[in-house]
């Protein structure tokens, strides 16, 4: 469906759809790469505590520069982390936005390692960023040779790298950060939206930052932390890189209220950080069925699992559906993506495959 | 104080500062146009109660089409409205972005009337959307020969009206709009952000939004509704429109509290709105006095009144500040903007100014 031709859209911009997964009212939802367990009762009074806190006060603007919010999320990193080294936005493709309005735009080049986030590209559509992809090897890794020769030919002024990446799951070594970065003219961006699933022993690239002043290392709150709903997004990077984001960034662009639930929910952390240990026990055990029934299963480290490859994956895809179970038809062709549910969840889909397969 | 050297910003945006009006804590704000009177108990609990109701399943992305908040939304503004003629944002700032995304751009030309809202030109930079400037006239009205006059040399993609028009107050005739909806090549934008003020007998231009099919009016909750702190913006037009800027939206922009606090607000409009007659004979006693005053006093539709001139407006600002009334330093050369508060904070402004100005 494209938008009415007498609409005076930007042409490049009129045969395209609103990005995002079908949403579909089915019993196990694991499309979206949720986490599948909702804020808890307390932790669900507490916000709503914070909110009556702020409510009576809603005719004043938000504190634009989201001072405690920033200082609570630079504590939660650690690294020696202040607030002035981070930055947060609604969701962390309002920080991707932001980042490409100030390090990308017209004349400019953003690249990516496919396949990657399926989002980046709009990002770069919407900020009228040139996009270059390169390609990611048959393990889904970034081959660093390969890598730092498409930036030497390409000159891009931001890099965007992903680790873990989606829809792959693959974690980036640090040895390939550095070598990216050091041949890379702009920015670097690492995007770590699925950090706290990574499997023991696979750093972050918070630790690369105190040495590489144009690394920028995104995070979000809506996956390990379980507020997809409360769109939070955040950042690490240099505080000169951060007052690059302040001069793009829509004054009060974080609410009053985004501002106070995402302070409750990161003084309510061990809550939804202890789950991650069993979402990653999960995915890891469901590794070992898929694997089992002689599927092609790509590591890791985040909380879904891309598996194939089917002839017809659409076919399964629908299968599952019929069982149930709502997955995303997204990566290479011939793959498929899970995210991982609870215990019940997950078991619920891999049934429903061994059916679909008849196996 | 400018981005630094070493970080690899866009050079047009290196000297730019983050935009926002001073913000200091002083016991009489009138600089920002917020409302005065923020939510009730009642409402604020009610606020509070949605958010509980919401906060268990924040691990789930929200209603990425927010189609009940628009209803409601809808509902408010009536003129024959739905949901799907109706869109919201994070404050209508995002919305405007938006707007410009979708409807501006590179190669392309937004066009205003100046003296006006001064993010404007920031939303053109932001989105590398040309920025032209028309003129106000004496009064701060717009001379509609002159003004289609400009439109026909320029072509604009965006025709940015403001009514009433920040900083000055001054409402736009609708016979203005038509006239100059039917010159305009692309998008004309009515920026009603201050619309429930306005004085009895100013229209408003949703009356023209079922004749004028490229006619967009942009809303918010910030003013009338004392919802800054919240971040709701809106726009109504023809649904075709709303689709164009449903392919520049990021996914999931609107958090699940956000739309759930909106709705509640909604709910509770009469609190807020009956304020409104308050503020409007503030604002009209203020004028008078101002006048008897013997100073000059844009005529205002708005919560705000213009007034002046001073030879030199920055020590009358700086006055005010030290009787602890904080004002606006902003609009043409030798006029400044207050605010209009609870009857008591506009008088001792009142007295303020008075012994500022030794009267």
């Amino acid at each position: 469906m494209a938008v009415a031709d007498w609409v005076p859209i930007r042409e490049e911009l009129r045969s395209h759809e609103p990005y995002g997964a079908p949403q579909l009212d089915v019993a196990v939802r694991l499309n979206t790469n949720e986490n599948p367990y909702g804020p808890s009762e307390s932790t669900a009074d507490a916000m709503a505590r914070s909110v009556a806190a702020v409510a009576t006060e809603l005719n004043r603007y938000p504190d634009r520069e989201a001072m405690a919010l920033r200082a609570a999320l630079a504590g939660y990193l650690g690294h020696g982390l202040t607030a002035d080294a981070v930055w947060a936005a609604n969701g962390s493709n309002e920080v991707m936005q932001q980042i490409l309005q100030a390090f990308g735009g017209p004349d400019r080049t953003a690249l990516s390692y496919a396949p990657t986030y399926s989002m980046y590209p709009e990002y770069a559509r919407n900020t009228n960023t040139r996009w270059v992809t390169g390609r990611r090897n048959d393990e889904f890794g970034i081959d660093v040779a390969r890598a730092t020769a498409l930036i030497e030919r390409e000159r891009p002024d931001v890099v965007l790298l992903t680790s873990p990446n989606n829809p792959t799951g693959t974690a980036l070594p640090l040895d390939a950060v550095r070598a990216i970065g050091d041949v890379a003219p702009g920015v670097v961006v690492v995007d770590e939206a699925y950090a706290e699933f990574r499997r023991d022993g696979t750093p972050t690239a918070l630790e690369l930052l105190a040495d590489h002043p144009r690394l920028l290392v995104t995070r979000t709150m809506s996956k390990a932390f379980a507020l997809a709903g409360g769109r939070v997004g955040y950042v690490a990077a240099a505080p000169e890189i951060i007052d690059a984001l302040r001069v793009v960034r829509l004054p009060y662009h974080l609410s009053a209220v985004t501002q106070a639930v995402a302070r409750v929910a990161l003084d309510h952390a061990d809550e939804p950080l202890a789950r991650v240990d069993e979402l990653r026990e999960t995915r890891d055990k469901l590794a070992a069925q898929l694997n089992e029934l002689g599927l092609d299963v790509a590591e890791s480290d985040a909380n879904f699992i891309l598996f194939g490859t089917f002839a017809d994956r659409h076919a399964v895809w629908q299968g599952l559906l019929e069982h149930g179970v709502l997955i995303r038809e997204t990566g290479p062709e011939g793959w498929l993506r899970v995210s991982v549910g609870t215990r019940d969840e997950t078991q619920a889909f891999y049934h429903a495959l061994r059916e679909v397969l008849g196996k």
